[in-house]
Protein backbone atom coordinates (compact mmCIF):
# COMPACT_ATOMS: atom_id res chain seq x y z
CA UNK A 1 0.00 0.00 0.00
CA UNK A 2 1.03 3.06 -0.81
CA UNK A 3 2.61 5.44 2.31
CA UNK A 4 1.48 8.99 3.01
CA UNK A 5 4.94 10.61 3.29
CA UNK A 6 6.43 10.83 6.81
CA UNK A 7 8.22 14.15 6.82
CA UNK A 8 9.81 15.52 9.91
CA UNK A 9 6.60 17.71 11.02
CA UNK A 10 3.52 14.33 10.08
CA UNK A 11 6.09 12.41 12.29
CA UNK A 12 4.03 10.83 15.31
CA UNK A 13 6.15 11.41 18.18
CA UNK A 14 3.63 11.31 21.18
CA UNK A 15 2.19 7.78 21.37
CA UNK A 16 3.01 6.56 18.03
CA UNK A 17 1.30 3.16 18.20
CA UNK A 18 -1.83 5.50 17.50
CA UNK A 19 -0.49 6.70 13.84
CA UNK A 20 -1.79 5.66 10.82
CA UNK A 21 0.17 6.18 7.42
CA UNK A 22 -1.88 4.53 4.79
CA UNK A 23 -3.93 7.36 2.40
CA UNK A 24 -7.17 5.21 3.09
CA UNK A 25 -7.08 6.01 7.15
CA UNK A 26 -6.34 9.56 5.98
CA UNK A 27 -9.53 9.07 3.24
CA UNK A 28 -12.01 7.37 5.84
CA UNK A 29 -11.47 10.92 8.26
CA UNK A 30 -11.76 13.15 6.23
CA UNK A 31 -14.64 11.81 4.31
CA UNK A 32 -16.71 11.14 7.65
CA UNK A 33 -15.79 14.82 8.74
CA UNK A 34 -18.20 17.14 8.01
CA UNK A 35 -15.84 20.59 8.45
CA UNK A 36 -12.06 21.28 8.85
CA UNK A 37 -9.65 23.27 11.24
CA UNK A 38 -7.43 25.20 8.24
CA UNK A 39 -4.58 27.09 9.61
CA UNK A 40 -2.19 29.48 8.23
CA UNK A 41 0.20 32.29 9.38
CA UNK A 42 -0.68 36.11 9.25
CA UNK A 43 1.75 39.08 10.37
CA UNK A 44 3.50 36.12 12.79
CA UNK A 45 0.72 34.95 14.04
CA UNK A 46 -0.96 31.48 13.66
CA UNK A 47 -4.76 31.78 12.60
CA UNK A 48 -6.93 28.56 13.12
CA UNK A 49 -10.54 28.53 11.12
CA UNK A 50 -13.34 26.36 10.97
CA UNK A 51 -14.97 25.59 7.69
CA UNK A 52 -15.86 23.37 5.37
CA UNK A 53 -14.00 21.09 2.30
CA UNK A 54 -13.98 18.58 -0.08
CA UNK A 55 -12.24 15.76 -1.34
CA UNK A 56 -11.76 14.37 -4.83
CA UNK A 57 -9.41 11.29 -5.11
CA UNK A 58 -5.61 13.06 -3.27
CA UNK A 59 -6.88 16.30 -3.33
CA UNK A 60 -8.41 18.32 -1.34
CA UNK A 61 -10.52 21.33 -1.99
CA UNK A 62 -11.27 24.43 0.38
CA UNK A 63 -13.36 27.48 -1.26
CA UNK A 64 -14.59 31.14 0.25
CA UNK A 65 -15.03 34.59 -0.41
CA UNK A 66 -12.22 36.33 -3.14
CA UNK A 67 -12.27 39.17 -0.33
CA UNK A 68 -12.00 36.71 3.07
CA UNK A 69 -8.82 37.20 4.92
CA UNK A 70 -8.11 33.32 4.95
CA UNK A 71 -8.97 33.54 1.11
CA UNK A 72 -6.50 35.68 0.39
CA UNK A 73 -3.87 33.97 2.35
CA UNK A 74 -3.99 30.63 1.09
CA UNK A 75 -4.27 31.75 -2.48
CA UNK A 76 -1.40 32.92 -2.44
CA UNK A 77 0.17 29.43 -1.62
CA UNK A 78 1.69 30.27 1.72
CA UNK A 79 1.57 27.28 4.24
CA UNK A 80 -1.46 25.82 5.31
CA UNK A 81 -2.05 23.00 7.68
CA UNK A 82 -5.97 21.62 7.66
CA UNK A 83 -7.00 19.27 10.89
CA UNK A 84 -10.09 17.62 10.51
CA UNK A 85 -10.89 15.96 14.19
CA UNK A 86 -13.82 13.17 14.76
CA UNK A 87 -14.43 12.89 18.63
CA UNK A 88 -15.52 9.54 19.12
CA UNK A 89 -15.75 8.97 22.86
CA UNK A 90 -14.60 10.59 26.49
CA UNK A 91 -12.76 8.14 27.88
CA UNK A 92 -12.67 8.04 32.09
CA UNK A 93 -9.99 6.13 33.37
CA UNK A 94 -9.31 5.19 37.09
CA UNK A 95 -6.53 8.01 36.92
CA UNK A 96 -6.89 11.52 35.88
CA UNK A 97 -3.35 10.90 33.94
CA UNK A 98 -4.97 7.94 31.93
CA UNK A 99 -8.10 10.22 31.30
CA UNK A 100 -8.28 10.42 27.35
CA UNK A 101 -10.68 10.91 24.43
CA UNK A 102 -11.15 8.46 21.28
CA UNK A 103 -10.74 10.21 17.98
CA UNK A 104 -9.99 9.68 14.45
CA UNK A 105 -8.07 12.82 13.47
CA UNK A 106 -5.74 13.69 10.17
CA UNK A 107 -3.81 16.46 9.98
CA UNK A 108 -2.41 17.72 6.11
CA UNK A 109 0.36 19.94 5.59
CA UNK A 110 1.11 21.73 2.46
CA UNK A 111 1.06 24.67 0.55
CA UNK A 112 -2.49 25.38 -1.82
CA UNK A 113 -2.51 25.83 -5.08
CA UNK A 114 -5.11 28.11 -6.60
CA UNK A 115 -7.46 26.13 -8.77
CA UNK A 116 -8.24 28.19 -12.08
CA UNK A 117 -9.05 25.62 -14.66
CA UNK A 118 -13.02 26.27 -15.42
CA UNK A 119 -13.04 23.01 -15.34
CA UNK A 120 -10.97 21.80 -11.85
CA UNK A 121 -13.06 24.43 -10.33
CA UNK A 122 -16.66 23.21 -11.13
CA UNK A 123 -15.48 20.07 -9.90
CA UNK A 124 -14.60 21.64 -6.91
CA UNK A 125 -17.80 23.63 -6.18
CA UNK A 126 -19.18 20.00 -6.61
CA UNK A 127 -16.80 18.52 -3.98
CA UNK A 128 -17.37 21.15 -1.49
CA UNK A 129 -21.43 20.71 -1.73
CA UNK A 130 -22.14 17.05 -2.00
CA UNK A 131 -19.42 16.28 0.71
CA UNK A 132 -21.72 18.02 3.53
CA UNK A 133 -24.30 17.19 2.13
CA UNK A 134 -24.35 14.00 -0.38
CA UNK A 135 -26.57 14.43 -3.85
CA UNK A 136 -27.35 18.62 -3.01
CA UNK A 137 -25.23 19.59 -5.67
CA UNK A 138 -27.97 18.29 -8.67
CA UNK A 139 -30.81 19.87 -7.01
CA UNK A 140 -29.12 23.22 -6.17
CA UNK A 141 -28.52 26.23 -8.50
CA UNK A 142 -25.20 26.18 -10.29
CA UNK A 143 -23.04 29.26 -9.18
CA UNK A 144 -23.48 31.91 -12.11
CA UNK A 145 -20.16 34.05 -13.68
CA UNK A 146 -20.95 36.52 -11.26
CA UNK A 147 -21.17 34.13 -7.96
CA UNK A 148 -18.48 32.11 -9.69
CA UNK A 149 -15.74 34.93 -10.02
CA UNK A 150 -16.33 36.14 -6.46
CA UNK A 151 -15.38 32.76 -5.02
CA UNK A 152 -11.92 31.66 -4.97
CA UNK A 153 -10.86 27.93 -4.66
CA UNK A 154 -7.87 26.56 -3.33
CA UNK A 155 -6.55 22.50 -3.86
CA UNK A 156 -4.42 21.07 -1.36
CA UNK A 157 -2.14 18.14 -2.31
CA UNK A 158 -2.66 15.07 0.18
CA UNK A 159 0.45 13.39 0.11
CA UNK A 160 1.67 14.92 3.74
CA UNK A 161 -0.46 14.21 6.35
CA UNK A 162 -0.59 12.48 9.69
CA UNK A 163 -3.49 10.50 11.05
CA UNK A 164 -3.97 9.55 14.48
CA UNK A 165 -6.79 7.48 16.04
CA UNK A 166 -7.30 6.21 19.57
CA UNK A 167 -10.76 3.77 20.06
CA UNK A 168 -11.24 1.11 23.23
CA UNK A 169 -11.70 1.22 26.87
CA UNK A 170 -9.09 3.09 28.85
CA UNK A 171 -5.54 2.17 29.89
CA UNK A 172 -5.36 2.29 33.43
CA UNK A 173 -2.23 1.92 35.16
CA UNK A 174 -2.49 -1.90 37.04
CA UNK A 175 -2.02 -0.12 40.58
CA UNK A 176 -5.35 1.90 40.00
CA UNK A 177 -7.13 -0.96 38.61
CA UNK A 178 -8.16 -2.61 41.73
CA UNK A 179 -9.56 0.96 43.53
CA UNK A 180 -13.03 0.06 42.99
CA UNK A 181 -13.68 3.68 40.64
CA UNK A 182 -16.16 3.02 37.85
CA UNK A 183 -13.66 3.43 34.37
CA UNK A 184 -15.09 3.02 30.94
CA UNK A 185 -15.95 5.15 27.71
CA UNK A 186 -19.15 7.85 27.13
CA UNK A 187 -19.46 7.54 23.58
CA UNK A 188 -19.90 10.81 21.73
CA UNK A 189 -22.03 10.91 18.35
CA UNK A 190 -22.64 13.69 15.52
CA UNK A 191 -26.16 13.03 13.91
CA UNK A 192 -27.29 14.71 11.45
CA UNK A 193 -31.59 15.19 12.41
CA UNK A 194 -34.64 15.61 10.53
CA UNK A 195 -34.95 17.91 7.45
CA UNK A 196 -36.34 21.59 8.56
CA UNK A 197 -37.84 23.21 5.84
CA UNK A 198 -37.67 26.83 5.55
CA UNK A 199 -40.89 29.00 5.05
CA UNK A 200 -40.45 29.14 1.43
CA UNK A 201 -40.53 25.73 0.23
CA UNK A 202 -44.15 24.89 -0.98
CA UNK A 203 -46.13 22.77 0.89
CA UNK A 204 -45.70 20.24 -1.65
CA UNK A 205 -42.43 20.12 -2.22
CA UNK A 206 -41.07 17.29 -0.46
CA UNK A 207 -37.32 17.04 1.69
CA UNK A 208 -35.45 15.22 -0.63
CA UNK A 209 -34.49 11.45 0.14
CA UNK A 210 -30.49 12.44 0.93
CA UNK A 211 -32.22 14.83 3.62
CA UNK A 212 -34.86 12.70 5.01
CA UNK A 213 -32.19 9.62 5.10
CA UNK A 214 -29.16 11.57 5.26
CA UNK A 215 -25.89 9.57 5.09
CA UNK A 216 -22.19 9.70 4.87
CA UNK A 217 -19.33 7.48 4.22
CA UNK A 218 -19.50 6.41 8.39
CA UNK A 219 -16.29 4.37 9.23
CA UNK A 220 -16.00 2.66 12.30
CA UNK A 221 -15.20 5.07 15.43
CA UNK A 222 -14.61 1.65 17.54
CA UNK A 223 -15.41 2.78 21.49
CA UNK A 224 -15.75 -1.06 21.67
CA UNK A 225 -12.12 -1.73 19.85
CA UNK B 1 -21.55 44.48 29.48
CA UNK B 2 -17.88 44.58 29.25
CA UNK B 3 -16.66 43.98 25.33
CA UNK B 4 -14.05 41.66 24.26
CA UNK B 5 -10.89 43.83 22.66
CA UNK B 6 -11.47 44.47 19.25
CA UNK B 7 -8.07 44.11 17.47
CA UNK B 8 -6.85 43.92 13.89
CA UNK B 9 -6.87 40.05 14.29
CA UNK B 10 -10.41 40.01 15.95
CA UNK B 11 -12.66 42.13 13.98
CA UNK B 12 -15.22 40.04 11.98
CA UNK B 13 -14.75 41.64 8.21
CA UNK B 14 -16.74 39.00 6.23
CA UNK B 15 -20.77 38.94 7.56
CA UNK B 16 -19.98 41.70 10.46
CA UNK B 17 -23.71 40.49 11.98
CA UNK B 18 -22.99 37.16 12.32
CA UNK B 19 -20.28 38.87 14.87
CA UNK B 20 -20.56 38.64 18.93
CA UNK B 21 -18.34 40.65 21.14
CA UNK B 22 -19.51 40.27 25.06
CA UNK B 23 -17.69 37.89 26.66
CA UNK B 24 -20.63 36.09 27.86
CA UNK B 25 -21.12 34.62 23.89
CA UNK B 26 -17.47 34.02 24.17
CA UNK B 27 -17.94 31.15 27.30
CA UNK B 28 -20.99 29.74 26.04
CA UNK B 29 -19.40 28.32 23.15
CA UNK B 30 -16.33 27.57 25.33
CA UNK B 31 -18.12 25.66 28.12
CA UNK B 32 -20.82 23.97 25.31
CA UNK B 33 -17.61 22.81 23.03
CA UNK B 34 -15.82 19.52 24.27
CA UNK B 35 -12.90 20.38 22.30
CA UNK B 36 -10.55 22.73 20.89
CA UNK B 37 -8.30 23.51 17.73
CA UNK B 38 -4.45 25.11 19.02
CA UNK B 39 -2.58 26.25 16.34
CA UNK B 40 0.81 27.89 16.40
CA UNK B 41 3.97 28.10 14.22
CA UNK B 42 6.57 25.67 14.15
CA UNK B 43 9.32 26.65 11.50
CA UNK B 44 7.36 28.72 9.81
CA UNK B 45 4.67 26.30 9.39
CA UNK B 46 1.14 26.77 10.84
CA UNK B 47 0.32 23.44 13.23
CA UNK B 48 -3.52 22.82 14.42
CA UNK B 49 -3.51 19.85 16.74
CA UNK B 50 -6.93 19.08 18.55
CA UNK B 51 -6.74 19.10 21.98
CA UNK B 52 -9.37 19.03 25.51
CA UNK B 53 -9.11 22.65 27.39
CA UNK B 54 -10.93 24.00 30.70
CA UNK B 55 -11.85 27.63 31.66
CA UNK B 56 -12.25 29.00 34.79
CA UNK B 57 -12.99 32.57 35.06
CA UNK B 58 -11.46 34.47 32.23
CA UNK B 59 -8.87 32.12 31.67
CA UNK B 60 -8.18 29.32 29.08
CA UNK B 61 -6.03 26.39 30.51
CA UNK B 62 -4.40 23.29 28.27
CA UNK B 63 -2.38 20.79 29.17
CA UNK B 64 -0.06 17.97 27.64
CA UNK B 65 3.08 16.30 28.32
CA UNK B 66 6.04 18.13 29.15
CA UNK B 67 7.70 16.27 25.57
CA UNK B 68 4.75 17.21 23.24
CA UNK B 69 5.91 19.58 20.76
CA UNK B 70 2.65 21.25 21.28
CA UNK B 71 3.60 21.81 24.92
CA UNK B 72 7.10 22.52 24.59
CA UNK B 73 6.05 25.78 21.89
CA UNK B 74 3.07 27.03 24.25
CA UNK B 75 5.38 26.83 27.34
CA UNK B 76 7.84 29.06 25.05
CA UNK B 77 5.02 32.29 25.48
CA UNK B 78 4.56 31.54 21.44
CA UNK B 79 1.67 33.43 19.71
CA UNK B 80 -1.43 30.82 19.87
CA UNK B 81 -4.55 30.78 18.14
CA UNK B 82 -7.40 28.52 20.05
CA UNK B 83 -10.63 27.76 18.33
CA UNK B 84 -13.75 26.32 19.15
CA UNK B 85 -16.45 25.18 17.06
CA UNK B 86 -19.66 23.77 17.46
CA UNK B 87 -21.30 22.88 14.30
CA UNK B 88 -25.08 23.08 14.74
CA UNK B 89 -26.67 22.82 11.27
CA UNK B 90 -26.33 22.12 7.93
CA UNK B 91 -28.28 25.20 5.61
CA UNK B 92 -29.58 24.09 2.36
CA UNK B 93 -30.53 26.87 0.14
CA UNK B 94 -31.81 26.82 -3.37
CA UNK B 95 -28.48 28.12 -4.93
CA UNK B 96 -24.97 26.73 -3.71
CA UNK B 97 -23.81 29.76 -2.96
CA UNK B 98 -26.01 30.73 -0.50
CA UNK B 99 -25.17 26.82 1.43
CA UNK B 100 -24.10 27.23 4.89
CA UNK B 101 -23.69 26.27 8.14
CA UNK B 102 -25.14 26.87 11.41
CA UNK B 103 -22.48 27.42 13.42
CA UNK B 104 -20.82 28.89 16.95
CA UNK B 105 -17.36 29.67 16.96
CA UNK B 106 -14.69 31.02 19.04
CA UNK B 107 -11.40 31.95 17.90
CA UNK B 108 -8.97 33.00 20.83
CA UNK B 109 -5.18 35.11 20.45
CA UNK B 110 -2.73 35.49 22.76
CA UNK B 111 0.76 33.97 24.52
CA UNK B 112 0.15 31.41 26.43
CA UNK B 113 1.69 31.99 29.80
CA UNK B 114 3.63 28.75 31.36
CA UNK B 115 1.35 27.97 34.92
CA UNK B 116 3.74 26.94 37.38
CA UNK B 117 2.28 28.10 40.69
CA UNK B 118 0.62 24.57 42.83
CA UNK B 119 -2.25 26.20 43.79
CA UNK B 120 -3.09 27.10 39.94
CA UNK B 121 -2.07 24.10 38.01
CA UNK B 122 -4.17 21.92 40.90
CA UNK B 123 -7.27 24.18 39.39
CA UNK B 124 -6.10 24.11 36.28
CA UNK B 125 -6.55 19.93 36.12
CA UNK B 126 -9.95 20.19 37.96
CA UNK B 127 -10.85 22.45 35.42
CA UNK B 128 -9.57 20.52 32.39
CA UNK B 129 -11.24 17.45 34.03
CA UNK B 130 -14.50 18.64 34.74
CA UNK B 131 -14.91 20.02 31.65
CA UNK B 132 -15.14 17.17 29.59
CA UNK B 133 -17.22 15.26 32.47
CA UNK B 134 -18.50 17.47 35.06
CA UNK B 135 -17.86 15.94 37.84
CA UNK B 136 -15.30 13.53 37.21
CA UNK B 137 -12.36 15.49 39.51
CA UNK B 138 -13.46 14.34 42.58
CA UNK B 139 -13.76 10.62 41.63
CA UNK B 140 -10.37 9.78 39.79
CA UNK B 141 -7.36 9.45 41.84
CA UNK B 142 -5.33 12.62 41.31
CA UNK B 143 -1.82 13.16 39.54
CA UNK B 144 0.80 11.90 41.59
CA UNK B 145 3.89 14.20 42.03
CA UNK B 146 5.37 12.20 38.95
CA UNK B 147 2.65 12.41 37.17
CA UNK B 148 2.22 16.22 37.78
CA UNK B 149 5.56 16.85 36.94
CA UNK B 150 5.34 15.26 33.36
CA UNK B 151 2.37 17.57 33.07
CA UNK B 152 2.95 20.76 31.13
CA UNK B 153 -0.23 23.44 31.72
CA UNK B 154 -0.70 26.87 30.23
CA UNK B 155 -2.87 29.51 30.43
CA UNK B 156 -3.97 31.98 28.11
CA UNK B 157 -6.20 35.12 29.17
CA UNK B 158 -9.37 35.35 27.49
CA UNK B 159 -9.47 39.06 26.26
CA UNK B 160 -8.63 39.01 22.77
CA UNK B 161 -11.04 36.66 21.11
CA UNK B 162 -14.02 37.07 18.32
CA UNK B 163 -16.85 34.80 18.51
CA UNK B 164 -19.40 34.37 15.23
CA UNK B 165 -22.46 32.67 15.42
CA UNK B 166 -25.35 31.73 12.02
CA UNK B 167 -28.38 30.51 12.82
CA UNK B 168 -32.16 30.33 11.04
CA UNK B 169 -33.21 28.99 7.61
CA UNK B 170 -31.35 29.49 4.16
CA UNK B 171 -31.19 33.29 2.92
CA UNK B 172 -31.81 32.41 -0.77
CA UNK B 173 -31.88 35.20 -3.90
CA UNK B 174 -35.19 36.68 -4.54
CA UNK B 175 -34.71 35.26 -7.67
CA UNK B 176 -34.26 32.29 -6.44
CA UNK B 177 -37.49 31.73 -4.20
CA UNK B 178 -39.61 30.10 -6.66
CA UNK B 179 -37.74 27.84 -7.97
CA UNK B 180 -39.65 25.16 -6.30
CA UNK B 181 -36.56 23.85 -4.97
CA UNK B 182 -36.38 22.34 -1.05
CA UNK B 183 -34.71 24.57 1.09
CA UNK B 184 -34.06 24.08 5.17
CA UNK B 185 -31.97 23.06 7.68
CA UNK B 186 -30.18 19.52 8.74
CA UNK B 187 -30.02 20.03 12.39
CA UNK B 188 -26.74 18.69 13.65
CA UNK B 189 -26.42 17.28 17.32
CA UNK B 190 -23.55 15.85 19.63
CA UNK B 191 -25.02 13.72 21.83
CA UNK B 192 -23.05 11.60 25.13
CA UNK B 193 -24.42 8.07 24.81
CA UNK B 194 -24.91 5.82 27.55
CA UNK B 195 -21.76 5.02 29.59
CA UNK B 196 -19.76 1.45 28.33
CA UNK B 197 -18.07 0.34 31.77
CA UNK B 198 -14.63 -1.60 31.29
CA UNK B 199 -13.61 -4.58 32.19
CA UNK B 200 -11.81 -3.98 35.19
CA UNK B 201 -14.69 -2.36 36.63
CA UNK B 202 -16.54 -4.45 39.21
CA UNK B 203 -19.89 -6.02 38.21
CA UNK B 204 -21.40 -4.40 41.56
CA UNK B 205 -19.94 -0.65 40.21
CA UNK B 206 -22.82 1.37 38.83
CA UNK B 207 -21.66 4.17 36.31
CA UNK B 208 -21.93 7.48 38.61
CA UNK B 209 -24.72 9.93 37.67
CA UNK B 210 -22.85 12.30 35.90
CA UNK B 211 -21.77 9.53 33.58
CA UNK B 212 -25.13 8.24 32.91
CA UNK B 213 -27.13 11.54 32.98
CA UNK B 214 -24.64 13.13 31.35
CA UNK B 215 -25.28 17.57 31.12
CA UNK B 216 -23.42 20.28 29.82
CA UNK B 217 -24.07 23.94 30.27
CA UNK B 218 -25.72 23.76 26.38
CA UNK B 219 -27.08 26.91 24.54
CA UNK B 220 -29.20 27.38 22.29
CA UNK B 221 -28.19 26.17 19.13
CA UNK B 222 -30.52 28.42 17.34
CA UNK B 223 -31.60 26.01 14.46
CA UNK B 224 -34.79 27.93 14.31
CA UNK B 225 -33.64 31.45 15.61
Amino acid sequence: MVELSTTDRTRVRRVPERAAHDPAALYAVLDDGLICHVGFVHDGTPVVIPTSYGRDGDVLYLHGSTGSRMMRHLTTGAPVCVTVTLLDGLVLARSVMHHSMNYRSAVVFGAARPVTDADERWRAFEAIVDHLVPGRWTDARHPNRREAAATAIVALDLTEASVKLRSGPPVDDEIDLDAGTWAGVLPVTTTVGAPLADDHTPAGVAAPAYAVDYRRPVHSNGNSG
